[in-house]
């Protein structure tokens, strides 16, 4: 494999995606800057954070992205790809609720760029109670996106983090890297 | 056994006591009040919180704890068991750093209000990557109080999170207070 | 005046009252523990952070509290005049939204302890400035409460945020303490 | 003046950047994304965060960033430029510890963007006492940034936080953008 300069991480919410990236960071050798799409909505106004056009978390942990998300995130992804074409090694980690399709926005914003395609599982069950022993996330988010963030979507490498500690998905995950 | 109206968790720090807590607080029927070591470090001025008099965070993970920490600790102690006396269900959790001796300080402030002495035990090796996964800790605090919170202590019931979650052990210790 | 051990500040959402209390923290010679009420519904379950028998807070910034609420309450105020006559210095921040009775609730669990209070006024103008730039608060809590939670209060010294920093009101502060 | 994509915000530690920031993001017709130079130290490894090669908060509040935190930070920025290029409106607040040095490293990122340089002013004693009230910076950071950041920098506009509000601000500086 030649050089990955971009890990995307794509998982549910509760998945545990945060901790396998600061493991990531921390025993992969070279630095690596780590963004997602929970950095992506504190960087959104405060009024389009509970909002049609922006991001709504409804009472039963659906999540409602509006189109003026939408094109603000596509930007977004086009920086963060040229944050890596401009030399840093980047990690994110995305949830993508249109599958497939979420995918196929990466892709068309990657160019030629070399990327690793990670995929964490866990299963539903598990990352429920993780919402819940965490405490500042809707409840029933977890469940709603274990499986359907992964629908369609190819991986390189795929880590489930049901049994597996963070710190074991991440060195599975950095073997891929160098 | 009678009714108790204050659980305390004690174990290593990233053992997994928080996550356990919040789920304890979700699965047990009445409402129960969560505070712990952390938040009395909160309370604490800034000044302390990095002074010989007060706590220190060395840099390979030990605590040391001076005298003004400890006097504030105890009427901190003696405020807890007044909350549960005044009726409010308390779960604490704290760190036995003295181990028997830390558990003693508690029982001389509780006379005769009926307590649940609840071990959380994690192995050093697995609350070493847990963390690293959370980012916020002295890396090296989890290993060193793996093991020696636990000397000498007694417990109603115990639970090991390396290879259970926070929800399955909160429910294990929830079959214990009604 | 004899010795205070207790320091009540009342104000409404973002009067500046945190800042306050950490300066008062770095100006005070001795060491004084801060809790408040949002360290209060922190420890609350998180089912009772959005529901009618705990806290719930409306869209317009309102904030409704139900009979659990305040049963806990009340044993959260017990417990932390406990905590100043057991010996620790206490700095607690408040909202008194029912105004002179929410004082005569702290009053009734004093007993003959000293206290000081203090209260922080900030015109509804401003508070609502601040309460967009801190950005986690519910917008209009501010206006709201700006006036109400004073309203029959008795203090020992009162200091006005509008034009003063939280420094020069911790100051002011100070001056009664010692 | 042509369309500004992107507002650049520079001032000390504890100036009143982030609260400026989110007013604005309030006040301002279209949504824009906040970005600063906070969300890229916490983008970087926990180990980066306290090294030679990343970046180090000394004792007395000094800041001393190595050869890897700027490589890294040279890469952001272009990301960030990208993104303002990709049609998202940006804000982004930076302290220039390098003064006017510090304003070139962006300039040679622009091009032809369009840009509003911000300088955000606050008098060093007053800075001093808002790094106590928020209680979680090195103290030492304001006094010692106050002036320097802004030596031999060019802006557009100029506010100063020591005796305006945040809210007042943002209000000053969103005359210029529309």
């Amino acid at each position: 494999m030649s050089e990955v300069k971009l890990i995307v991480l794509n998982g549910g919410s509760s998945s545990g995606k945060s901790g396998i990236v600061r493991c990531l960071q921390a025993v992969l050798a070279e630095p690596w800057l780590a963004f997602g799409v929970d950095s992506f909505v504190d960087a959104l106004p405060a009024a389009m954070q509970a909002s049609d056009a922006g991001i709504d978390f409804g009472p039963d942990g659906e999540v409602v992205v509006g189109p003026v998300f939408r094109q603000l995130e596509a930007a977004w992804t086009n920086g963060i790809v040229a944050m890596a074409r401009g030399g840093a090694n980047i990690i994110v980690d995305d949830v993508f609720l249109g599958g497939a399709s979420s995918q196929r926005r990466w892709q068309d914003a990657l160019g030629n760029l070399e990327v690793l395609w990670v995929g964490v599982r866990c299963s539903a069950e598990v990352a429920a109670g993780r919402e819940l022993a965490r405490g500042d996330r809707s409840v029933g988010m977890a469940a709603l996106q274990a499986d359907v963030v992964h629908e369609g979507v190819k991986y390189d490498v795929e880590v489930d983090s049901t049994h597996a500690e963070a710190i074991d998905c991440a060195r599975t995950i950095a073997q891929y890297v160098s």
